[in-house]
């Protein structure tokens, strides 16, 4: 199926993580067609040489491989289902792969409509942010079917820099999902540290040392910490998106018959940071969250001096 | 005060750390005076050159420089502050350092009734389990008088890697309390994401080679699974010393008038742990306690074949 790419790519989603992936395969060579709600975000693409599609269902009519990168599952489910959707215009042969982070139930019902239109489809999540996306150094997990998979890896390799397959449709959906939980349990003692920290009168700096290059080190201390010492709580990662991620972790489980204690907890304080209209803050200001029921005013600069 | 090691050193409590660390000074040459509970368990460190006293005030009386390192806060005050403990029989200009990890409250008051008898003390709490004690690349976090610190500083760096004055006394436990606390939440995280990954049918190796090299990656991960996929629950660091930990810095937080929901739902679950008869295993058991609240058989090699 080198044919797929011969007759294009497709490219649906064009944010911030999404324009950053489509421009690697652009500037790769490939020819990519690209669709997303508001023209105006796909700017960027089109001037870089991607040509335009009135609607999922055009692009797939065009192209071997379309790739999704959107927002929420409900978004995810309209484009790939709906009546204007991906699989309304795919070809048989062709192959649809969705990078959202989004539900594993949906990408298996994704597959079941994709194979009864002899469709290939992935799920494909990604790990490693705006960073990864622009550095093209993303982690990729992979589920459906493994001979689908071998076909679009090359893509993967342009994209991303660890691809590994995790299993049948739906499972690289839950291994984001296991991403997702060590990070919002870790995030809940990031902050909660910091703030013992803070209030115990250390010095943030010097006891950060120390607990970094130990037992309690993570990549979310080493890399979050020092932006929050700075009061810098921009995206990164949003946590609107990050409650979308949660939850589905925790309807997965609530399906599963497994009880995720700490991650409903990491979901109750991220909900009270959004309803600190922190939903477009970044993931690391649930520290805001937490010093707010302490009653903490978190100005570590000036406890310094 | 190059006179204090001069006068030999103290060491009180010969545990697994305690008989590693104590070690190391004398394989550094030190004359070492030794007291523990339990004469037995000083067998080896006398075997190796140690003297004996009956008792912390006779250690105290023989050596410019006495280290702890015992259980529990209820042992460190008795062995400082009893009737025959070593501030009674400390001389004038001699140091006490505590390497317990104990309240921080009571390393303040140890402080005081040091500072009374014109005795020096530290608190100098550590972490890398018995690991890093055998192989002196243990992390030392310091509290008190900085000169005090200077003083016994060549000392530390026989028994460790990483030291770090960490402020006034009672600041080397707070700082190990942030560690703690972020261990604690990292611990629930792990858990319940491998546990995830167990119910929802993906292969646990594969899925840990994708997640633990990211944003989702800690030091608990990378070496705490390996040993949980092989159902090692040994410890390593055990439950119930960890419980003391976790009830040193909840009650900590309580006084500065801190919340930690996080650290409080750690302490919460690893007390059903020690009540399922986990206290004398390693902290990566909380696993054990997180499959049986969602009655799971934890059984990865069986779930590979």
């Amino acid at each position: 199926m080198a044919s797929s790419f011969e007759e294009g790519l497709g490219w649906i989603g064009t944010g911030v993580m999404g324009s950053a992936m489509c421009g690697h395969l652009l500037a790769a060579g490939h020819r990519v067609t690209v669709y997303t709600r508001t023209r105006a975000r796909a700017q960027g693409l089109l001037d870089g040489g991607a040509e335009w599609a009135d609607g999922p269902a055009e692009v797939a009519a065009r192209c071997g491989v379309v790739f999704m990168m959107v927002g929420f599952p409900a978004d995810v489910r309209e484009l790939a289902l709906g009546q204007r959707g991906v699989l309304a215009g795919a070809r048989a042969g062709s192959i649809l792969v969705d990078m959202t982070t989004s539900e594993p139930s949906l990408a298996k019902e994704i597959a079941v409509a994709a194979t009864d239109r002899g469709v290939g489809a992935l799920d494909a999540p990604v790990s490693g942010g705006d960073v990864g996306a622009r550095k093209a150094t993303l982690s990729i997990m992979v589920g459906g079917d493994p001979d689908v998979f071998e076909q679009v890896r090359p893509l993967f390799e342009i994209i991303g820099q660890t691809i590994v397959y995790q299993g049948g449709p739906g499972m690289g959906q839950h291994a984001k999902m296991v991403n997702q939980t060590l990070i919002a349990s870790g995030m809940v003692g990031v902050c909660e540290a910091l703030l013992y920290a803070y209030k115990s009168g250390l010095d943030l700096e010097t006891v950060l040392a120390v607990v970094s290059s130990g037992a309690a080190g993570s990549w979310s201390l080493t890399n979050y910490t020092p932006r929050m010492l700075k009061g810098d709580f921009e995206p990164g990662f949003s946590v609107e998106h990050f409650i979308k991620d949660i939850e589905i972790a925790l309807a997965e489980a609530r399906r599963m018959d497994l009880a995720l204690p700490g991650l409903a907890l990491a979901h109750e304080l991220y909900l009270a940071l959004r309803a600190q209209d922190g939903g477009r803050k970044g993931t690391q200001a649930l520290l805001l969250a937490l010093a707010r029921l302490s009653n903490i005013t978190w100005d570590p600069a000036g406890s310094e001096t």
